[in-house]
């Protein structure tokens, strides 16, 4: 076997080059980052293999979405990235070729959202691969899009497409299940006559794989948004979360939640996975409110390129959110999110 | 069983209540730390289970360790602790009670040091427990004493007393090897005719399961700190960083270097510990250079109450520091330091 790095010639060769300025090369025990005018936004999210992604995943997909994660939640709060830091505890098993992997996708992601890696720890672990990451945003001129704040009367909006991710991976665990199970069903009967198109399977799985932090919506959020948090544990979930912080209720018309067309070919066949779609977790789609001027923050919506829709709308009667189907009648969940803990 | 927490109810009654303001109740998918004229110095650090810490140690030591391994870091940088995140997987095996203490231990610590939580993630793991902490702080006036800085002539000093930890382990180590091969020496003989006072032992075992992180010193490593670090594997191999980022060497006299009563005591029964003192981890004392007014920085000291000891001095050549004993003859140690990875 090929000899392993030590742990400084780990920092050197594979983190040190994705590292920003504030770093110091990764060769002190701290970064430092200026003094500046704006308020600072933290927030950290852990990934843990078998948890939150397949262990035989690309590494360096399984590091962009550990940062994305993060990257969807500064989004979510207005935030702009400024950097992050990464604890990486590691199994024995790890090879030099792995972590160069790891690291070029967490690279390549540090650079296409100007969120450069600021410093880290790597650790040995007795147990499973798992990644913690604390990103940093700034909040031009103190502004923060916060979880609370929504009142009566807001329109709710969500962006991109909802459930995409939750069909993915109830794809991905069905094939998993197909090693014993071959040919008893599912949505996976492909190359048997599978009735969901290629093209429709690996958009949801991909959609799952790697998740699309809404982070150029950041500015329409902080001059539109009265309340907003990304989707990481389903749509229902979470609007609840969102009504509840902040005492109101809300009516969400389902026919509006904008479904992908992969996501609609895959309900039309199986329409018990439009429950999936709706509480199932891993969206990272954003979910906020906007008071008054939904032309303005539509329009600022589309100049940064995310397709935003209206699903519904904040009321005064604080409760669990009320969710109508077509027909104007209530649709009760059986279970409102998707929880891995 | 009693009924486990939810995710939320483990939130809100577990962690909440040692949240910091800007944490805004934990109630959202990130903090907000306010614009400030100050350096922002951000640094993070995990603690794995049957790695860097033993999976029987009181939760509330583990939590405390796992904060304060990071508030040793911005000590050493010379920055004030503004707050933390944690990120916390939790194996299947986790009760309330366990939690409970946890979160105890660390919000005992977070008042102490002035490092309220700011926010976090807690996820589930098949593997073991693992404790991801950022810490930030502020650097007043943009201060940083970085790794990098010390130049020849420049005095080198060291906080508190070194290798206690190092023989902490050993001896925690040794209790665990004694469970099959009880009575066969060691210095852990008692009760059988123990070598080591009782007292030296407990000391010793705490310095291992509960740092000193010395926070107090960040002000006079600001005024008179021309390089510092903390030192986290071993006073020589941390020194030897220290030197390289530098480009200097170093002349350390070994009888300078301060030893504990305990770490004397335990050297003396066996002579061989002393290198295991030297080059063992976990001291979380502070390593730093002096550059003119040794007397200033060891007047600020003694105002902090943090006791420093200079051990040599940093030399123009470029190259590992070198050690004399106490007829000055060069002492070269088997492994420079000690490595979790």
């Amino acid at each position: 076997m090929e000899r392993r790095y030590t742990e400084d010639e780990l920092i050197a060769s594979v983190f040190a080059p994705i590292a920003g300025q504030a770093a110091l090369g990764l060769a002190d025990d701290a970064a430092l980052l200026p003094a500046s005018s704006d308020g600072l936004v933290v927030t950290t999210d852990a990934l843990v293999s078998g948890v939150h992604f397949f262990a035989d995943d690309p590494p360096g997909m399984i590091a962009r979405k550990a940062l994305r994660v993060n990257l969807s939640d500064l989004a979510a709060k207005g935030a702009e990235p400024l950097g992050f830091l990464l604890a990486l505890a590691l199994p024995s098993d790890w090879t030099n070729d792995w972590l160069h992997a790891f690291a070029s996708g967490l690279g390549e992601d540090a650079g296409a959202y100007h969120c450069p890696l600021l410093g880290g720890d790597t650790v040995a672990t007795p147990g499973t691969l798992t990644i913690s990451i604390t990103a940093l945003g700034r909040a031009p001129r103190g502004c923060f899009v916060a979880r609370r704040g929504a009142r009566a009367g807001d329109a709710i909006y969500v962006t991109g497409t909802i459930g995409d991710a939750a069909l993915g991976l109830a794809l991905r665990l069905e094939a998993v299940a197909s090693l014993k199970a071959r040919g008893q069903g599912g949505l996976d009967r492909e190359p048997s006559g599978s009735p969901l198109a290629k093209q429709a399977r690996d958009f949801l799985l991909g959609r799952y794989l790697l998740p699309q932090p809404r982070v150029a919506l950041a500015p329409a959020l902080r001059e539109h948004a009265s309340a907003a948090m990304d989707i990481s544990d389903g749509l229902a979930g979470d609007l609840t979360k969102l009504t509840r912080v902040s005492n109101i209720g809300a009516v969400v018309e389902l026919a509006r939640v904008p479904l992908s067309p992969a996501a609609r070919e895959a309900i039309a066949i199986d329409p018990t996975l439009f429950d999936v779609a709706m509480t199932g977790g891993d969206d990272y789609e954003i979910l906020c409110c906007v008071r008054g001027d939904s032309a303005g923050f539509e329009a600022a919506a589309r100049n940064s390129s995310i397709s935003v829709t209206k699903i519904g709308e904040a009321t005064a009667d604080a409760g669990p959110p009320v969710f109508l189907d077509a027909q104007k009648n209530i649709k009760v969940f059986n279970r409102l999110s998707f929880s891995h803990f």
